[in-house]
């Protein structure tokens, strides 16, 4: 229940259109649906704007599909993450028009519109091997109503690629940059362009990459001022922490 | 055999009711009985009040099936973690009454009565891909005799959640909380409730998580007094000391 | 040189005000200035929308006084970081207006205005031993032309007193939160306030703080979205950061 | 304010004794109190049981000044923990009867009575390098009213030691155990006998110690089950955590 | 060719029962054999005692039975470690009487007898979960020639089955202790006999276990003296040590 | 396009012999060809002397087709590493001719011949497992037209092979030394032999060698001056680094 | 008290020259001497064949003279580690015979003569750095009664000072090698003689080496059978390990 | 003695100039000269072709100057690195012509000419902090006789610097690339220049950093073929390699 579903609804009560019982009635879960397994925090889009999202690793196709099942009765928009196929052929059974994102590994239900703000983001990856990160932080800035530019694989090792896209990236507002080994681009383009990047450590690489560790430490310390960082392959952090500055 | 059991036969020695050939024969294995592969600590209850736990990791499945067969020829109740299925099927060709929780993973027999603690333990999940470990921890608890209280996906990104329980929790004289990713949720709790908190890092997470490091550390470094910590995914310990706790 | 600096100069190219050779010399610098030891980023500020902030580890005293001086010729404001008392005697020398924060360890000097932003940025501390770092984020802030909030000692050990200045916290546009220990703090105000949160892990604690270790990867895995990470004890970063959003 | 002191106050509202306006004089710091730098958490008392305590690392002379001076202001019990001599001299200036360990570098002064538990708590150590930190823990019991036994070096290498003593380890409800290098001696302690134990690691030791690592991951992976631990060199934590248990 | 076998040639030679070139012809492969995969280390028994021991992983099944074939043909005793059942069904085909220990995972052939040493080794473990470790130690022990006595199963969670053999594991002449988890059990050994102990850390446990760097940390920090320790599950490392010490 | 084929198209262009329209097509894709996952770096050849090297791990099979097939439109040579039969399933399809070494992972394509340096690169392996990652080594420097000497299976453990082998080794102009376990070969090598010694840890080994960071460390702390580090199993590299060190 | 002792007061007692008062009164400290901060093992001799040795590392010089006096009071040997020059200045007031060597940090003090074995021990050193460890190794082997040989700085950048010395050195029983950096030559060394190698990783390095880990990791990874390793910087362990083994 | 004197001395012996006695008497020394303390490899210089250079760190100043009087005495150029003022102070005495650079920590002495060659070593650092350990790379390759080009400050926060230098950069035959922090610019340098890069990760920065760890992660997986890495702040080893390959 956002806001304004919420101003409605006490209009309503107000002009007598909606008695008190009924009203009790449509607040009851409204500040978490307890699911046994699952307390889904039906309060959070009131209080930080947007509605839960479904992170699915370690989660069983059934408390998947319960928690969907849930949020799809209260109307809600659906983003579920780290998703499989087989939480996906559990999901589209009930509701068909579940959409799968196999590259990022999503399932997106569309119930309403979100307002799109004017601004772009971009994100961009530096290799090949880093897109279905992108991808999930492209889908998750979209998924909240924004409009996104993808600039792949313009990593450092050729580093003219990206020269030839940064008229398009400087016109973005904020800037999602994903990249494994040695995590070196967002301090290039952060040293390139005024506006914030957010920087997104990959696991791709072998031997001394530790499992993104090399891009993670490398992205901290950059030497370029106004990069921050989220978690290892958390695509969804960072397409969700891009929206939020989008937005302002 | 416990300390109960002991008194009897000592008493039955002294009333003459036993000859010292049949004690000596019943007290042989006092100690511990070799089995070979493992040496089962007869002695254990005796000396710190619970018979041995199964721990099923690395074991064979015929270890495990000696070990229990044995175990209940001495009418001890079992508490086999970390099974699986195939262990399962094993113990129920001999024991057709055992148990399998297929969250927590454990297998339970029951042959004789503990006494039931009037205080209740409470055990804690921050999220729904917590509650493997925090079931383990709960069915260790209710094994040696206790009340327990479940509690689960309560963590910090949508506290009000806990809030809402917290009376519930309050009354419980001692409080495992299970958590992955940052593992904030016990330093919360501790700091609203005067009760010891047992805190469990799970593995649950990806990246800088690196299999639960990341909640072990934070445990370790909680800024609340009265937080003490086991193993990562260690549900068993933290319901065995909390079982402990509550006894005292 | 900034954007209207430049801008003003060309124009008096245009108009004839200025001959080529004037404007040639003027312009030599523009890309940056080699002191040989350092080639400062003259550039910087037009490319980036910021001058070159000075970090003073490792750089010798001479180095550092070589390198402001040559920035106040062109008038620029001046932002060292990781200074010391010795640092501030060298420089006060040749600028006596030089402002130096002991807590913070920056070294200001101001000399011509930047416009302010209407909305405010909310530092948030976990301790009082956080206050260093939060210092150097808000005096960044600051510098930038930036209203700052302080809101220290508000650690989720005692989370009632977050409560108490949440609406304060609300009504900022970004907020930095800056904690040692588990680092749990951001992840309960990004739980309960939707904006844009930096955190920044601080290096206090001991033993398995391993040195701030435990704040970063708690903050990097944290389950509340929307929060991104700088280095440890990196409030110089958080601040420029906070800044560039709050510009947006 | 602790519990009985609250019931005091609202007896006398209620019976007359305190108009409303002298009432909310007394409560006005209720909740906390707000020093600048620090936020006195005076609520805790009602919360957990126990008043703040100082951790002076990270904080100036100043700081732990203020906080102790506001705190026996409120007739408070005094316990700073990580203290060091040039702290405690400014301390004496304006509370002579201060208490200063240099063994386990705390600060100490009394108001007010707390009531005794009947049970005894031991404190382990197993080396002369670790009383330290077992200090610590002992006289972090002894603030808050406990008895306390202390058993130093009895680590393993010379394990008769142990044996020689566990008579009166076994009389009392909570064991504390602090060990440096390996970190053995809890799980032996544990084994032996059937009381809750909080392991203590220290950061004695060098080489593949890693400043306290070994010790670690040896407690938390301990192989004898009831067994919980606290972050490296932490004794107050564990002396904390032994007193909350030792009051159940 | 071991020293025994090269004098009996060189004998010939001087007695005229061998020419030149018959001698040259068996000693061509004196130093080496190049397989051109593997150069088979022929010189190795005259220059350290033993012949090569052949560690499967990471070669292919044609390698190893490349290196097999060769050394057999050199009439060689015959021992492989990390086998498994691929590795052995290949070997059959060519060798018959080759034995598979399938908790080992060891591969070994007998061609001629080694003289046995009078004293004998004991190989300890600590749990039932390390007998694979401790069983490899064991076979390499028994493939030199070492009189080997097992006693498994008698870890510090129970450390009464430890003093109950402690009469037997005295006689010994040198002692190889097998430990996963904490690792505790060597310095409690170390403690107790005056014998060389070598420690095996296994891998055994989980958790902040992290693939047995608990256990090597513990045992390399060990407070007993006289305490070596060698890679994690090398139970062959070990073994081989143990003979070296036992033939001194 | 290689610099020789640049210069032949801009001397057809001054000779008349193809109109700038024709050269514009030419050039057309003369920066990098976009094929929308990836950006081929066209230009490479040109700056760094060699085409673009394609790195499967990652990249799904139709992305490396594409990039194959796209390559091959240019007839450029291909090499491709860590490939795997499905790779070179989808490859031979459309290029009979493609080359795959099973040991080292490549799939390579030949079109145009490379100059041959009159020196030689030798690539030396300290054991039999170290093979692949050696293989890899030799092939990516073979690729690139050089004279490749292999002498595998030399390790420290029997020193005396590779002394047979030096005069070999000394012959050659670089030396890519390939080890795992404590990659003690490199410096050995160093210490005998003038010439640049690059050096490849592999991640062969258990335990202590943690996926190859023993090897990684000890050849990064190299007691041998003249060493330099590539990552873990980074066969590639060295390959690479080596060819361009003999063409020097 | 050593077995010898004993047997003599137990003689003198049958004999009835001690009547049972006297014997108890030499007996009373016979397990252990209580000195409150510590507690002396006076039954490791009995039990170990060796005295305690004082580690001075963490105890205070009051602890460690305690200590040394009681020792005294018994006619014990003393060797006392990781000492320093406070340390010795005051154990010289009581001990004026007492001898302090620079480099080891070592204090020793001769009561009684020890029984000379008839085998040698070598301590090889890599590096000139590395001496202080290997003074350690040597003078504790000394100290137990063994003739010891001393071969330093033979590290294998320069392998054939090595090979100069390899006589000398097979003529030893047991050899302990100590090296810093990769911590090779251990290998090396075991790889060319058939003797015990007991390893002794150093501090010695700086970067990648991280206080050890590298020397440490390399010698835990060894390819070479038969070494085992103990704690960086552990030469009083090797030493220690050395006199056993030398013994047998 | 170097292979030109060894020809020369070996002439004079065909000559009958010197006699067997004076030829032995001269190369009496020529494996290694033995200082107790040290073994001075006086055949390096034949086999590796340099003499060798002293590393200061955990030498004696009296080892030290031992060891250059002993060099000086064979006619030997001196190359002392990480030494300090105390050192320089020893060696000036009894050689005034001695140099110290502050910066490099290195002292050299010139005793013969060393033949140039005829291309150019640069070294390029990333930061103003990064020039002490650029300038050990700097003056060791000057050291070995070449002529070395130094680009300080063109990190990758102001890319546009290091374009500028592009051209210089390119005429020479190797670089060493030093940086701190995230360790981008070898990458960036080996994309844009066709030779080969020696990467040094510098110990610059703070936090994430981990003392070097995360530059030193970020140039071995460095997404650029071609560059190889050596120890963190391992300025010696890259000037000493980049010389070796500069001389082929």
């Amino acid at each position: 229940m956002n806001p304004d579903e919420l101003k409605k609804l006490l209009k309503k009560v107000k002009g007598g259109k909606l008695n008190i019982e009924q009203a009790l009635d449509q607040l009851k879960n409204f500040s978490y649906k307890d699911l046994g397994h699952t307390k889904i925090d039906a309060h959070r889009e009131l209080r930080t704007g947007y509605p839960e999202v479904i992170f699915c690793t370690g989660k069983t196709v059934e408390q998947v599909s319960d928690i969907i099942k849930h949020m799809l009765s209260r109307n809600n928009n659906i983003l579920a993450t780290r998703a499989n196929e087989e939480i996906f052929d559990a999901v589209r059974r009930f509701c068909p028009d579940a959409q799968f994102n196999t590259l990022a590994r999503t399932i997106t239900i569309k119930r309403k519109d979100m307002k799109s703000p004017a601004t772009t983001i971009t994100v961009v990856s530096a290799g090949t091997s880093d897109i279905p990160v992108a991808e999930e932080a492209a889908i998750t800035a979209e998924f909240f109503g924004n409009k996104v530019q993808r600039i792949f694989d313009v990593g450092v090792a050729g580093i003219h690629r990206l020269y030839d896209k940064l008229e398009d990236i400087r016109k973005s507002r904020v800037i999602v940059v994903v990249a494994g080994m040695e995590g070196a681009l967002p301090s290039i383009v952060k040293g390139l362009i005024d506006k914030p990047v957010i920087a997104v450590p990959t696991s791709i690489g072998y031997g001394a990459n530790f499992n993104g560790l090399s891009a993670l430490l490398g992205m901290l310390t950059s030497c370029a001022s106004g990069v921050t960082v989220v978690n290892i392959d958390n695509g969804f952090g960072a397409g969700f922490t891009a929206n939020m500055i989008n937005r302002l």
